[in-house]
């Protein structure tokens, strides 16, 4: 009946084959499939709030799906439904060069805007590694490698167009850089993981590029060691672009799949934009802290190549890992915390994995006290999940008690809902009462975000 | 019955003399005066909490005050009730330099916080002219004169401590730099003028002095060609720590109410941060783009005492604006435009104030589009009134055609409630939800923000 209704609008681009089905029940991690009633592919915002108002009256479920790169189940239709899927809607819609903006539609991925831009002398920053849609960037409050210098999704969103679940569609923020114009409804949609509404147009700020850029690369005989470089770096207030930690295990699994054949010891990866003597003067800058703690083979470049062999290698740590354990899924942690308790976090991290013998590479955003424990895990094997689940509830705890949140960057989607009510205390309250007033029949991605 | 059941938790600190009401009944702008039924002057959280849940409970309005420096009447008790006076809960709780962040509450001002940090080598940056207290400042989302470097309140509040409407407090937000944890409760709470709950603690991020810091003065032979040169200095994105228009009328105000003896001519005021070798090169660009502009005697000083006169002499602008016409009030006006927007408003709220015999001083934070006509009126006189508001009225609309907000950093209060609907269509009905949501009762600074 409501399929139905939804094929009168949309006719062949509302699908219910297996297959159509199938391919979005799918997810990175290790979540199980979760099938759809159907796909719903529109193409214009008018569309996109039919199909809510529609499903709205008839309480069927919406799940808002871009490029399904999720590592939290986002976007699993896990009480069926409609799997919304925006890639359609894949327009740049207009660029800003003299106000650095762009206007996009959700579908767009940040590797295509990049692309879009090239000849404007201007790009968009944000980089979760995965070439998301920047409505699921947006949705999820993504951010990744250069958070450091840019910022997340929660300051690359300047304005928002969102359908909300009775099918109103409403304008938030605007181009101006500041507003005093009341609730901020735009970073209330940004990260809200389509349970408040559904994006369908984003403004977004660009960067001009950078004069010059480089890359260095630094071993260390320890974490703690590379850690300690971190904290001084971002103490010291050197502007890095990125700055990324990778442990001996993560080495491993880039020279396994990438062949990098780097010693296998903790790396730090670092970035510098600006001016050719800024960055010539900030990589000597950092290049004297690492030695002080005792960074060897610290080389740096501004060779274009050699800066794009080193992200590319770093953007597929997902598929390294999986190297380290040919078969097994990735769980991915992802807490952060205050600068200044890191270290603590990293070896704490390192040694209760260690402890429970389990298999994992570190990776992490450490300028932003951001990182990822990559733990391989055949999920068909329930003694090896329930020791990944103890691992990840005790870095989650440790997290909080350390003044900082459970999830830096990934979300919360299915994987951490549990945690929630320790994340968020009485706030917890607040956030049911927001979703209450948007979504009173509960029909945006339910199961997710909220226990 | 209320009153006494205040009176009982509070003692002498809950005031209903006539002296203590009409104290706080005051505004810097020209609203009237707005009694109400009593001061309260709680020193802790628990005792926010306690005073909520007894005015929720018996339905009486609670309008939090801070310094009282609005703009828009944010702070007046127009429909009685409880002034709660939070400028007694004014410590500082922690500094957190490796993190660079602070924890304070709501009734400590800028200049205290910067005070206390004076021996850090760190500095909260967010400067609004007034003294405003941080708690004000969070909860009207304001700005001023750095944000074009350092970003406004919206950037600067990591996290707060909240009581509901009902008396609950709640947390959001965290010491870690990202977080992708559920909704943005933090941005939701910074600019919603105490109508969604009252701030009682905020951490806050702090930066490091920078090195070095020059501020440079330079003479435009008219306002276009000023703000021509800000556009270009934004767009090859010069780092400026601060650039603020002034016209020639402001000009007039700084020398009679400064003895400035500066030529009445539109001026930029400018200031650099970084390193001694960066402040000097990017005060020589800047000098560039001024002579390419018509800028006349451009000087740059790194000189502390020079540096402090200037944004001394700017933070007065409001008196200095009074000076123009003594005895009479300012009417502010506050639109922000995209940068490429910004020449054609300027040239506009010139030209129409003008047609209008309007006095007026313009001043901007030019870099982030946003500017203030500081109008002289006599708020007896009727027809002047009415002239005044016709032509904030039309800057209004000017903005929202530009692509622009009617209010960059003074916020809505009281003053520009009527055009809510025209800036936010119908995601006014989304703002009212969530006030609906969190303050069913109405009791949180009623009749302000949603007409």
């Amino acid at each position: 009946m409501t399929i139905q209704r939804l094929r009168d609008l949309l006719g062949d681009r509302l699908l219910t084959s297996d297959a159509a089905r199938a391919q979005h029940a799918e997810n990175e991690a290790w979540y199980p499939t979760a099938l759809p009633d159907a796909v719903a592919r529109p193409l214009t915002t008018r569309e996109v709030s039919r199909i809510l108002a529609i499903c709205h009256e008839d309480g069927l479920p919406v799940v808002a799906q871009g490029a399904r790169s999720s590592l939290e189940g986002h976007h699993l239709a896990i009480r069926g439904g409609i799997a919304l899927d925006l890639t359609g809607m894949d327009r740049v819609l207009a660029i800003h060069p003299e106000d650095l903006d762009a206007v996009v539609q959700p579908g767009v991925t940040r590797e295509a805007l990049n692309a879009h831009l090239r000849d404007t002398g201007l790009f968009f920053p944000v980089d979760p590694g995965a070439n998301a849609t920047l409505g699921g960037m947006a949705a999820t409050r993504a951010s990744g490698t250069t958070a450091v210098r840019y910022g997340t999704m929660r300051e690359a969103v300047l304005a928002l167009e969102v359908v909300q679940a009775c099918g109103t569609v409403i304008r938030t923020g605007s181009r101006a850089r500041k507003s005093a114009t009341g609730y901020d409804l735009t970073h209330l949609f940004v990260g809200s993981e389509g349970t408040l509404g559904v994006i369908t147009e984003l403004t977004l700020r660009l960067f001009g590029q950078p004069e010059a850029q480089s890359a260095a690369i630094c071993r260390f005989p320890s974490v703690d060691k590379a850690v300690a470089t971190v904290i001084a770096t971002i103490q010291l207030g050197l502007p890095v672009a990125r700055i990324e930690l990778v442990d001996e295990m993560m080495v491993r699994g880039f020279n396994l799949h990438a062949k990098a054949g780097l010693p296998e010891q903790p790396h730090l990866f670092v970035e510098f934009h600006g001016s050719e003597a800024g960055v010539a003067e900030t990589a000597a800058q950092f290049g004297g802290i690492a030695a002080d703690h005792g960074g060897q083979d610290f080389t740096w470049s501004v060779r274009p190549e050699e800066r794009r062999a080193l992200w590319s290698m770093r953007h597929n740590a997902h598929a390294a890992t999986r190297s380290l354990r040919p078969g097994a899924r990735v769980v991915s942690t992802d807490v952060c915390v205050p600068i200044s308790a890191l270290a603590e976090a990293v070896a704490v991290a390192q040694h209760e994995g260690r402890a429970r013998g389990l298999t994992q590479a570190i990776v992490g955003h450490v300028g932003d006290g951001n990182f990822h424990c990559g733990i391989l895990v055949d999920p068909a094997d329930a003694a090896e999940m329930r020791q990944v689940k103890a691992f990840t509830e005790l870095l989650s705890d440790l997290a909080l008690r350390l003044g900082g949140v459970i999830s830096g960057e990934h979300g919360i989607g299915m994987g951490k809902i549990t945690k929630m009510q320790a994340q968020h205390g009485a706030a917890l309250g607040t956030m049911r009462a927001l979703k209450q007033a948007l979504d009173p029949r509960d029909i945006l991605n339910p199961g997710k975000l909220l226990p």
